[in-house]
């Protein structure tokens, strides 16, 4: 008994050295990986949140964003959002930055595994907590609804930036 | 004759195939290589010209925002700001997205090298065709100019945007 307790504090303070991992969707995706070191694919600001957004991917994506094979995206990619509430530059009083994080989203392209939604798995880690969003696995019917406008893009709103 | 011909038209075909080096800033830098591989430090929207933005570093650059070692930034930073005019996305009229590549351009921290410019070599290459930007080396004095506002920031905008 004394010996498990041991144990339990000992985990319990490799948990807190080595930073909390955050939980799953309550659809089972994880949190990628190293998502923060992830290419950028296109940034964007949205006047009706006020939010300043950055979309990145993995390596399957950027290669496909960057030879123009996305519609469809391929199996394998994932899109990453990463999303702040704007704020203005106190320098620069005509340049919105970014303040407080807000979330990180993903999508996830399988088409068979996710067909009933467009062939994407949706996730979502809110605040720097990155708490997972949606109470059960049925959230997703309210990222797939809101992407319904884009479904002719593969369900897909971004449009990789030009770059040289 | 004949070879010095055959030569320069096989190294036209070479160049040609392999794609167009950038031209060197007029003081001397040169495009960053693999910049658009580089990994976000934060966006950015300017209402005063209508461009988005996406700021990236070299590795020594990001580990020192990661670290909030910014202030100054190490020697061997290099920030580079990747620049789009703002357009509106078709699907979803309150979001500001990419449209044409305006431009990108890069800080390069030598405190010694460019101790008379604050520590930063200024360079920036226009457009698609990334054509050098500046007449001579004179053209680093408008960048200069225009950073005097952040300079007790080491003369950088950017803050780099928060991430769990």
């Amino acid at each position: 008994m004394k010996r498990v307790s041991l144990l339990a504090g000992l985990g319990a303070v490799l948990a807190f050295s080595s930073g909390h991992a955050a939980d799953r969707a309550p659809n089972g995706i994880a949190l990628p990986a190293g998502y923060k070191d992830w290419k950028v694919i296109a940034p964007s600001h949205r006047t009706d949140n006020n939010t300043l957004r950055v979309i990145v991917g993995n390596d399957v994506a950027v290669s496909a964003a960057r030879a123009g094979n996305t519609n469809p995206w391929p199996d394998g990619s994932i899109l990453g959002k990463l999303v702040w509430k704007d704020t203005t530059h106190s320098a620069w009083p005509t340049a919105q930055v970014p303040g407080d994080f807000v979330h990180a989203e993903f999508m996830v392209k399988d088409a068979a595994k996710y067909a009933k939604t467009g062939g994407w798995g949706f996730a979502r880690w809110l605040g720097m907590a990155q708490t997972p969003y949606g109470k059960d696995a049925n959230f997703v019917q309210e990222c797939f609804g809101c992407h319904t406008p884009v479904k002719n893009n593969d369900w897909v709103f971004t449009h990789p930036a030009k770059l040289p």
